[in-house]
């Protein structure tokens, strides 16, 4: 270390993560500026770690290269092939910081090591060794980390799912007790609605753990979800901004006392959802069991669920899943529920939206689902299923309806006022 | 193992490594073919492994990227982006065994473990650990190994150099002890010369571990050299053969009594050679050494020197070099070596050509380097450097005669005639 920078480090040294997404280092250009930005940030006398991602298309191309061999690949070999694009852009960035003057080392998901369970193309981190990590920035280098995968307890290579990066980026924070990881992605933040949605959206400064949580699960894709979980879980500091500008973007940080005046921080719509009504199944212990058992074996992700009681001991089960899922759950419903009812009064309908309002703001706040319903009926969109948590509420439509819905309670909740 | 495999195990079980070229794997329908053939063998009851090589084109795709961002790119990264084309190559090839019916994983250089020393880019292997391959096999799989690539003893991905799958098949052959290594390549095996240049040259069936290296040194591109040198080291039996069809190819074996009878085996050329002299240095202990220290240093292959002593204490000293080294070469020579002698007296030349014969019949047979420059004289080609081995001859001549002079020689030899 420079006498210079030993000084800073006295001052007001940071360790920081910077997270790079396949946009930000689609081109050797763009490659060029996430190296020049890392290095003025580690000008600045901050230790840097880069995690980067696959450049954009990549994965989609080697993906595409297993699909030509077989329908169904080996999840183990997928993940072979798959981890090379993240392998790529790591040696790409590291040569870039070398090429503009800087000092820098890649680390792969086994030289980190970033443990993994063996769930291959969704693997969950169980421990990073930030030793290597320490190294190199004991070194002067800035530490280029590949993003997305890792290895397993037998030296398998893994992978952790589309978006995997943002995991990667976080649990590499939370690891070295960094001071904060800089998510880097091509929007200048989490905004309150999708602004290609809705013109006067508004992006948010701060926001909680917990409404991000909601958020990314209700659609927003700024960030992967268990990126949202794995800071919460070690309150590592998120900040989520643009890698073509040097703006704010949004912190994603612990709740705090402020968070609660407002009432509403975002507004969400998913697209293709489905919906299957079970009608007059007879209600007794254990049905929904019986109900969710065969879809949760053919992998098929169930979200909203409504139970109504009708007449008689007889019950109606309602539950919405993606699209794509919806003929073969309903298959499966017929041929394993066929004792519950009868094929006939089991009803498949698609088409469907979720429109989502998020905020911390509920807990101490009552009446905003009353709100939300009003708004809703101004614009007689008519509300088919409900589900709520403590800081969010959903409601099941008519998709051609889900722009219109979710332009209207951006509206009526003012959120494109500033706060 | 099935009852019915273990019984062939019984009968004639063999370890076969075959090696594919990326050529072989240069497609999806190739890959496809080559795990049919890995299957095939593996279905007479025999133990399979396959190394495999980036797809044609991978490696040089990759390098660009690399170029791109810095001229003299640093070498671990450019390893760490180069050893990706073969990852790709074996998690396909898994894949397709697995999509044609069989069982298979892939390994890569760090999960077998092949240990190499740290210099990257042009590694050499230090040792292999076959327990993973061995675990592969006893569980009926194909071991499927990302060729070209190891790990240094810290744990950084290395490369073998360019056309280093040879090497790893060879050496994982010896690793393993297996019966044989079969190379296979876009050729039928090894010719008595190049075929594109000599019409009858002819398939040779067996050749010694001694004149394939002399023929991979002179030019022939069949075999990485250092391949050869594994083989003849650790006695693997390296079977060169077209991976289009089913022909016996050429088995590269430890020196029969047969071949001794066979005075010349092959003859190659090489192109873009270059000649450097100086004249009239004076003859004092340990000039040869102020000469080429500064070439070794700078990296300079140097290859034919010769010596001749003129008069008067002084000396002539000529040697051979790549054509493309002759400029930085010269500039040394007149720079470090001023003292020895003028610059006027340092002439370098270019456009040569370095004709050999080659075979292990010479040892026992006189007349055949008279027999060379005879056939040479007969087309007025003018020999200007000869340097011989206990088994290949050497001619430097004008580089416009190189194809004249290996069509004659191979014709003056009888090289076309059946044994």
């Amino acid at each position: 270390m420079t006498a210079a920078r030993r000084q800073w480090k006295l001052r007001r040294a940071l360790l920081i993560v910077q997270k790079y997404g396949g946009t930000s280092v689609g081109t050797i250009e763009r490659i060029r500026a996430v190296a020049r930005r890392c290095l003025a940030t580690q000008r600045q006398g901050h230790d840097v770690v880069v995690i980067v991602s696959a450049m954009s298309g990549e994965t989609n191309r080697l993906l595409g290269l297993a699909k030509q061999i077989s329908e169904l690949p080996d999840e183990r070999e997928l993940d072979v092939i798959a981890a090379t694009g993240e392998q790529v852009s790591v040696g790409l960035m590291a040569l870039a910081i070398q090429a503009e003057g800087g000092r820098a080392v890649s680390l792969l998901g086994h030289q980190v090591r970033i443990l993994t369970d063996s769930a291959f193309a969704r693997a969950r981190i169980k421990d990073i060794d930030g030793r290597a990590i320490a190294e190199a920035l004991d070194d002067g280098k800035i530490a280029v980390i590949a993003g997305f995968q890792g290895v397993d307890a037998q030296g398998n290579i893994t992978t952790l799912g589309r978006g995997g990066s943002d995991t990667s980026g976080v649990a590499v924070a939370a690891a070295l007790k960094a001071d904060v990881c800089e998510i880097y992605t091509d929007v200048d933040g989490v905004y309150t609605a999708d602004p290609n949605l809705v013109p006067n959206a508004r992006k948010v400064n701060r926001i909680s753990f917990e409404e991000m949580l909601e958020l990314a699960s209700l659609g927003a894709k700024v960030l992967q979800i268990r990126s949202v979980e794995f800071g919460m879980k070690f309150s590592v500091p998120i900040h989520v901004r643009s890698s073509f500008n040097d703006n704010e973007g949004t912190w994603v940080v612990p709740e705090e006392k402020a968070m609660e005046s407002v009432l509403v921080s975002g507004v969400t719509a998913t697209k293709d959802e489905a919906k299957i009504t079970m009608h007059g199944i007879s209600d007794q212990a254990g049905i929904q069991a019986m109900v969710f058992r065969p879809l949760a074996s053919a992998g098929i992700v169930v979200d909203v669920i409504v139970q109504a009681y009708v007449e008689g001991g007889r019950t109606n089960l309602t539950f919405t899943l993606p699209s794509a899922d919806l003929a073969r759950a309903r298959d499966l419903l017929v041929k394993q529920c066929g004792h519950l009812c009868s094929a006939d009064n089991i009803k498949a309908e698609t088409n469907l939206s979720k429109v989502s309002v998020v905020g911390v703001g509920m807990r101490s706040h009552a009446g905003v689902a009353l709100k939300m319903f009003e708004i809703l009926a101004r614009e007689n969109i008519a509300v088919q299923l409900i589900s709520t948590s403590e800081i969010k509420i959903s409601c099941v439509i008519d998709a051609k309806y889900a722009e219109l819905a979710v332009r209207t309670l951006h509206d009526g909740f003012e959120l494109g006022k500033p706060v």
